[in-house]
């Protein structure tokens, strides 16, 4: 016992010792408290104590009484982040349709080294466990899978769902979810639930592309909002929009955006949520990165501060467990009806099969487990990229610094056109997200979208310092 | 093998019988012939011959010479068809939604006697075989249900789309067809590929109320099209319409029309083919029906006619092997690539799961086998729901006689409110589908969709004579 007790505490000394050195954490930052690596890594208090001790014998770091263990040494190798972005203060049509079908269309072989990240790698999903859950699934199955299921899904299912609601703070009946087609059906079904076409949505400036699609097929407008890349969006510049009566609907990615990786505070989500009270506003809370936190606390939601039924809440298991299962869900407040109709009509109730293996993974109460193997592996991966980054693009450079999610965004030096540098990179073999496809107003031209989502390897190290290579290359010449 | 043989030929001629006494072949009507049987029931040509050689005998059937075999004798009990439908000639828009969800929210109990049929009975798919197939796919499973799948489906499955389409005579590539969460999305897909909110879309009167809603929820228009119970809508009016500009486009169901039971006849669907190329108008096919033919022969489809791609044919297995699966598919023409962003936008791919188990089912060859028992036992219940609603329901009811689906529509006297009708069913724990809620113009308020879809039984039987009871007790109240 004594010995399995040393080999923890050694190799959670090591790892908080590589993100040191690694600048994860930086030289003055506080460290996670004693009582989160207990809680966090399931050690004990002692050997979380152990684990500090032993830090600060070598040398890396401080304690200072009653207010934790704090850096003493670090590289200084994070590239600034980027400034809260700038967009036009009007809504306007989407037209990233076109643009993104010739994205799409580039030409890539199999040998392509994808920075594009849609969703965490294969390797980091529990995919044994699925296929265990699969089995044991179609074992029990009775013949409730042949005839339409429940327009709101399978009921067990849901009840996890509200379980799992729990870790950010509400509890929820479920009779409150729909289940759906991932959290890109849900998204839709939400737009066409709050707003017509033609009406104004407020978004984040960048936004995901997929988002962007969605308002444009539906014939909405977007009214992009300046958004910081660490707290999202300027609750400021919102409230003014909802003064003026621009907006009809927000649609928000709270934690993690995707490319920004911004996460709102607790205090601002209280806030925001007050405000859609105030004026009245209906939000669609895109939270398909809430599990995906490297610190050991989760981030809570605008919904759990919502007392009006104004935020419907979508998320997903798309980038937690399996995108292709393709199931998400909706809570839809005030809206859960009319969202229950919409679906009726756009694809009946959503399949039973992965609704069924989804409850049988659940009931065997790994996801806890798998998604903090996961968060750490994702976080590490950050870390990685980011060392790359620093050591492989040009000067002035600037780079997100996301505490969760699977995106991170490069900023680079205005000459940079990332349109042409995508062409130059997958002649390369690299393929990755030009900045161009975040927005509806042709911003970001000269940033990308990587991701953190791939296990590190020569590969990534390699494609990564190619495409700082040829960024170099458009600024020479 | 002679006892064998004798006893098939006996089996035979005792189910042609039965249907000739129960009216489904009406004296004079043309019986299947010797080479029809022979292809259709699996037995030699000799044993055919005998089949009607023992009826001719019997007293039952005629032959003529070089013209076949016809029925002699049969009871008279089918009601008569109903006229074809006669709506209004102007497009409007659609508000089914509230009364949809008044009808949904009607209290139903577990008890209660469904006289809908969105699909065949449980009983009727081939359930034991899907599980079968479930646990081969799971066995052989590689990560590959982990990440997003190709946007437009599951190779393997979509080879065995194309494969199943030879069946209605048109030759087509994997690559034109996209995999879709059942039929209900394509249609709703195609909708927006061809038509935006304020649009108008020729339908059927009357039409299923899925398809309604999609119109609605979509902001279009919908301009409803006079219908034959036989031979469905009539391509006279269609033409003016299209010769005046009127429609952007047509959502027709050809086969086994939903609620009607009309089949377009090969050269109307040639016709209408022409005519849609003439006018340059897009037309959604809703195929859903089409496999579930009670003569031997497939009906073909509008889209084999289709020379340039404008025909977007949607089709599924959810009322073939189980609606629970949600797998449909669409064809889209040159709507395609369209259709294929707005998957993207809407659901993005389509799980791989219920697309592994059914290409382990297809690879099987069970699939004909299986639609040749559920299109008898359709065929034999509409029979049994035909001669109930002749015994039962009131003089002057006027009852279709589809040849295929899973719908039977029931004009009763114009005095009879079926809204009504339905409340007073529920209470006596029966439900059906109101005529009200098949037309945008408030029409069919005498009229009920009842379904072929169960198979019969004394509950069955019970429920249609207490409709019929309670229908009369309007007409004397």
């Amino acid at each position: 016992m004594k010995k399995s007790n040393g080999f923890i505490y050694l190799k959670l000394a090591e790892n908080i010792q590589h993100m040191i050195s690694e600048g994860v954490y930086a030289a003055g930052d506080k460290l996670p408290s004693v009582r989160s690596l207990h809680l966090e890594h399931g050690v004990s208090i002692s050997t979380a104590l152990q684990v500090y001790t032993h830090l600060e014998k070598k040398g890396w770091v401080t304690s200072r009484e009653k207010s934790g263990y704090f850096v003493r040494y670090a590289r200084q190798m994070r590239p600034p982040l980027p400034p809260v972005t700038n967009p036009a203060p009007r809504a306007g049509r989407v037209q990233i349709n076109e643009k993104l079908a010739v994205f799409r269309k580039t030409a890539r072989s199999e040998k392509t080294i994808s920075l594009i990240g849609a969703s965490p790698d294969t390797s980091l999903m529990p995919a044994t466990k699925l296929k265990k859950a699969l089995q044991l699934a179609s074992r029990e199955l009775d013949n409730s899978f042949i005839p339409y299921g429940d327009i709101t899904g399978h009921e067990p299912f849901r009840r996890h769902i509200a379980r799992h609601c729990l870790n950010w703070g509400r509890a929820f009946s479920p009779n409150e979810i729909i289940v759906t087609n991932g959290a890109i059906e849900a998204a839709s079904l939400c737009l066409r639930a709050v707003a017509n076409a033609g009406d104004t949505i407020a978004i984040e400036s960048p936004t995901f592309f997929g988002l962007l699609l969605a308002i444009e097929s539906l014939g909405m407008k977007a009214l992009e909002i300046p958004t910081d890349p660490v707290t999202g969006v300027s609750l400021g510049v919102l409230e003014d929009a909802f003064k003026q009566k621009k907006v009809q609907a927000c649609l928000f990615v709270s934690n993690y955006s995707n490319p920004l990786g911004s996460c709102m505070p607790d205090n601002s989500k209280e806030q925001l949520a007050k405000m859609l009270q105030k004026y009245q506003v209906p939000l669609i809370e895109d939270d398909v990165y809430g599990d995906l936190h490297f610190a050991p606390e989760r981030p809570r939601t605008i919904k759990s501060y919502d007392e009006e039924g104004l935020v419907l809440y979508c998320s997903s298991f798309s980038k937690s467990i399996a995108a292709g299962l393709r199931i998400g869900w909706v809570i839809g407040g005030r809206y859960h009806e009319k969202i229950a109709q919409l679906k009726f009509m756009s694809s009946a109730a959503t399949g039973i099969l992965p609704q069924l293996v989804l409850t049988k993974f659940l009931d065997q109460q790994r996801l806890d487990l798998h998604l903090k193997s996961l968060r750490q592996a994702l976080s590490m991966q950050t870390m990685q990229v980011t060392k790359a980054i620093q050591e492989y693009f040009p000067e002035d450079t600037r780079l997100t610094r996301p505490n969760g999610g699977i995106s991170l965004w490069v900023v680079l030096p205005p000459k940079v056109n990332t349109w042409q540098l995508h062409d130059a990179a997958v002649a390369q073999g690299i393929t990755f997200t030009p900045g161009a496809l975040f927005s509806s107003q042709h911003r970001y031209q000269n940033c990308i979208r990587l991701t953190n989502a791939n296990p590190w390897n020569d590969d990534q190290d390699w494609a990564i310092r190619t495409i700082g290579q040829l960024s170099q290359q458009q600024l020479n010449g």
